[in-house]
């Protein structure tokens, strides 16, 4: 794999606890190319700097891209620890597959971005909560107007070391349940993690959060009825001792911490149901203070304690607005594998 | 405003009839910067070239963006002639509106490119059915990872000279009726003209057209029921007299050539409804005889007439596969009236 050398190194960051989220990139990224007729080619390192792109290139009218979203984390030990990058691979190639984006060699991709952790190592943060978001990515990128997909692509992986995704960490997060605007249907393309998605997400998320809420709750676009996710996480409640969270149905991405609570879960002895779940059949449960939890799961924020729904102008608190037992179980269990500090079980955690 | 000179200036293309759609651009562009606290600054003309962008940036990640399509002709007398542009930036700012991107000045823009239309007048091809493409367009330009609507964005205009938008001219399109793609839904993003609906709906037209269809025909993604619109082109039926195009529920674009059309035939006394029409009951008037015409309406095509729809499988033959004498009475007008060969009796045209 070539490697291209930076000629100036940046100055890393010194205070872990300011990171924030995807603000801050590191020295290099991983790139290679793609033309029709020849396939992937130029797999190379380079330095993480502006590249040139014609105003005319596909990405920039037809948003035709799609990405991924898994951390690195580094413990006392100084091990390098990626969680579960093969299933975002292979989510990333159904998500190309979805988009008429030329599949990718998954391994050699791995290959990559392992070789990229290990040059960039000392990026990785340490602190508790704290870890290198590792964003891979495939955009369009020939020249032309007509709506057709691309000729051509480049597909990069970018790091960014982060901190906690929601500014308040672990404090319980108020969702607003939204009934009038739509984020994707079965048809469409919520089940791919395509840039697009996350465009047509962006007038809900600005008015709930000028609200004072952190993120909103979608509803199936043609019944409003039941529970999809949040804007960038799985949604679980636990009822009545049953752990639910929504079915697959097309419409909604098919989260990897998603599947790694379910496994988990099941595991240890818990009922879990993939299920439709409605806002009416919570909202019920809540009442009857059956409503044990609720949260949200993803990459980003792992796990996300839900303290307040609000629902058509009604608020619906959970569990005191505190964070429930299996809610920290999953959130303790799951970051300490990803940090080595806990025995991973599951064989989920590459080691470089 | 800015001008800044280029070094070379480009081939112009010697070959009116092989100037396919949006693959040759002029010379120069039109660029306008956004910062939050700042607002629209530094508009210039520049040469068009290719410009550097971080990887990191929104764009690339969430698809913000929007664009516009609205063309310029020449005649013999030399005079340069603008379709409407004005609807386009009032559309283009109902667009960014929907989609967290900052409104932009219409006057200002509109002064804008028609001081770049002037610089490269020599560009605007003359043969019939030629013309010179314009496309203004908005995309978040701020680098962050974080999923908000961006904080830095850049307007540009480029130009395109073009030909006819589908390869066989004016011959009765071939439509596939879609009835498992969605492309919008009612509370999503269907109304603007936003890049991410696009991406959406490459799946199924790269699997129409391998199927031999020249573009797709969305049904509402609820009920697969009522006819939406075409790829890039809104839809008209004639049926027993009775002009009928689908009405702008919120997941349809507004299309200008639309309005034109609306606007041109009750001008000129025929009877136009704006109302849900269903799949079945175009295919019931089918059927029966009474489909009279079919035609798509848009800036690239102008109007096309379809000569054949398939749904579930079956065909159905529109007037004969023939264009029908609506739809040439239409594409007649309104052609005539963007070259001048016609009154410009609604006054829609600027000339420069
Ligand atoms: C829309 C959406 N849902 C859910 C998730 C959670 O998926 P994962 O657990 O793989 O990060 C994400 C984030 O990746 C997302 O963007
Ligand atoms: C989805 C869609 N529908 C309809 C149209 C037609 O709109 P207009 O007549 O303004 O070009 C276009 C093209 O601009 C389009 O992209």
């Amino acid at each position: 794999m070539k490697f291209i050398q930076a000629d100036v190194l940046k100055q890393k960051p010194t205070d872990e606890s300011k990171l924030g989220f995807g603000k801050i990139f590191t020295d290099y990224m991983f790139t290679m190319k793609y033309k029709v007729g020849q396939g992937w080619y130029d797999a190379q390192i380079e330095p993480h700097r502006p590249i040139a792109f014609d105003l005319a290139t596909t990405v920039f009218h037809y948003a035709q891209g799609i990405f991924e979203g898994l951390k690195a984390f580094k413990n006392e030990k100084g091990e390098i620890r990626v969680f579960r990058p093969e299933e975002n691979f292979k989510r990333m190639n159904r998500s190309a597959v979805r988009m008429c984006i030329p599949e990718i060699d998954e391994k050699l991709v791995l290959e990559g971005l392992f070789e990229l952790l290990k040059i960039e190592k000392d990026w990785i943060p340490t602190s508790p909560g704290t870890a290198l978001y590792i964003r891979p990515s495939i955009v369009a990128t020939n020249v032309a107007l007509g709506v057709h997909a691309g000729t051509e692509y480049l597909f990069f992986i970018i790091l960014s070391p982060v901190g906690s995704y929601y500014a308040h960490g672990l404090a319980p997060t108020r969702l607003l349940v939204e009934d009038f605007y739509t984020r994707a249907t079965v048809g469409g393309t919520g089940e791919a993690k395509c840039i697009a998605n996350y465009a047509v997400s962006l007038r809900a998320g600005e008015e709930a959060a000028k609200k004072g809420f952190d993120q909103v709750l979608w509803l199936d676009a043609n019944e409003k009825k039941y529970v999809e996710e949040v804007g960038s996480m799985n949604m679980f409640f636990v009822i009545d001792g049953e752990v639910i969270t929504p079915m697959l149905t097309g419409s909604i991405l098919p989260g990897i911490t998603r599947k790694s609570c379910i496994e988990l879960l099941k595991a240890n002895g818990y009922k879990v149901s993939e299920r439709k779940i409605s806002i009416d059949e919570v909202i019920e449960a809540q009442a009857a203070g059956k409503l044990d939890e609720a949260f949200g799961t993803g990459t980003a924020a792992v796990i996300s304690p839900v303290g307040m729904m609000e629902y058509k102008g009604r608020d619906y608190v959970v569990n005191n607005n505190e964070m429930g037992k299996i809610t920290k179980w999953l959130y303790d269990t799951i970051t300490g594998i990803q940090t080595g500090r806990l025995a991973d079980t599951h064989n989920w955690v590459v080691k470089l």
